[in-house]
C-alpha cells in the first residue's frame, strides 16, 4: 500500500506513567493541534480492557484529523479497534506473523543495533523506529545510546523509512534529521511537556525548513 | 458449533512458575497422557515472543491427541498459533470483541460472583470457569472462596458449560461435580505435582464412575 510518507515525520509515543497525570486522550488531542502526524499506543501494566478502552479513545480523537493510531506490541487490540497500524519490538510478535494478522495495516519495527537492521522483520515492515539516540529516563530497559553517528550508521543499512527515537528533544534533532532520519518519534518530549501542544509544534517546525 | 462437551472435563491451566523447573511442554504432555481434555496456556510475564513460541511449542504437543489449546488473554497468540480457543478474564477483552476476532473458536471467561454471571459476555462464550472454589496459593490476587454452596449457586445461574477452578485436587473435587460442574480446571493440583501424568490420571478417574 503507498503512503504518504509525512506521516513518519512526528509520532507521538505515548506513556501514561509520564503524562502528570493528565488524561492520554488531552495529551494526545493537543499534540495533534501542534502538528504530531501519528500516535503509537504504548502501555506496559495496563489490562488488557484498559489498554483496550484508550486505544478505543485515542482512535476517537484522532480519526477527524486523519492522524494514524499504532499499537505497540498488541495486534488483537489494533484488530479490535481498528487502528491503522501495529509496533512491534524484538521480543514481540514477529513481523511475518504481525503482517498475517494484520494485513496492509502499518507496521512498525524496533531496532537497536546493526544485527536486528539485518534481519527478515526489516524487510517486511513499513517503518522502522531507531534508536535511542540519547541518554533517557524514559525507557528502564533501554539500550545504549546510538548518538548521532551510530544512528547514521544503521540509517544507511535500510530504505525503509527510519523515525529515531530516544532522548528527543526540538534542539538536538537537526543533526538527527541530517544523519538521515525521515522522522521522530518523541516520548517525554511531548507527553511530559508543560505545554504538549507547544512541545509538538517545536518539534513539527524542523520538518518546515 | 457443536462441541464435544467432554473436552470440558478436565482442563490443565499452566503457570510456568508453578512448573518446579520442568518445561511446560514436558508437564502438559505428562498430563496428557493422564486424561487433561482442554489446555490453557496462562502466561503473565512473558514477553509476546516468549508466549508466542510456547504456545507453538504446546500446540505441536496436543495436537496429535486432539486436545485442545486455550490462549489465555492474548487473541492474537492464539490466531498467530491457530488455538483452539481463547480464555478471557474480566479485565481482558469483552466477549464480544474477542468473538469478532476469534471466530468460531472456543471462548472461556472467568467469573467469580454473581454480578458477572448476569453480564453479557457469559451468553456469548462457550464455557465458564467459575470460582475460586478453594484458598489456594496461585493466584496473588483470587477473589474470596466461593465454596461449593457459593459454586452451586453460580452454576445454577447458567446453562453453560462450567469448569470450577480454585484450589482443586483430586480428593476435594466430588462435591463440586456434585453441585453441578462440568469439568474441573486445575493449576498447582497438576502443574506442581511431583508426577503430572498420575496427578492428571488422578482427576480424571472422578469422571469415570
Amino acid at each position: 500500500m503507498t503512503r504518504d510518507p509525512s506521516i513518519y515525520r512526528l509520532c507521538l509515543v505515548t506513556d501514561r506513567d509520564l503524562a502528570r497525570g493528565r488524561a492520554l486522550t488531552d495529551v494526545v488531542a493537543a499534540a495533534v493541534q501542534g502538528g504530531v502526524t501519528m500516535v503509537q499506543l504504548r502501555e506496559k501494566s495496563a489490562t488488557t480492557r484498559e489498554f483496550l478502552e484508550e486505544a478505543r479513545a485515542l482512535k476517537a480523537v484522532l480519526a477527524p484529523h486523519g492522524v494514524p493510531l499504532v499499537i505497540n506490541d498488541r495486534v488483537d487490540i489494533a484488530l479490535a479497534v481498528d487502528a491503522e497500524g501495529v509496533h512491534v519490538g524484538q521480543k514481540d510478535m514477529p513481523v511475518e506473523q504481525v503482517r498475517a494478522l494484520a494485513g496492509s495495516r502499518i507496521i512498525g519495527l524496533s531496532i537497536t543495533n546493526a544485527d536486528q537492521m539485518r534481519g527478515e522483520d526489516t524487510r517486511l515492515c513499513d517503518y522502522l523506529g531507531v534508536g535511542p539516540l540519547y541518554l533517557q529516563q524514559t525507557k528502564a530497559d533501554a539500550s545504549t545510546p546510538l548518538g548521532v553517528e551510530g544512528f547514521r550508521a544503521l540509517r544507511a543499512m535500510t530504505d525503509r523509512p527510519v523515525m529515531a527515537i530516544g532522548g528527543l528533544k526540538a534542539d538536538n534533532c537537526a543533526p538527527v534529521l541530517a544523519a538521515g532520519a525521515d522522522g521522530l518519534a518523541v516520548v517525554s518530549g511531548i507527553v511530559s511537556a508543560d505545554d504538549p501542544r507547544a512541545a509538538s509544534q517545536a518539534f513539527a517546525r524542523l520538518f518546515q525548513k
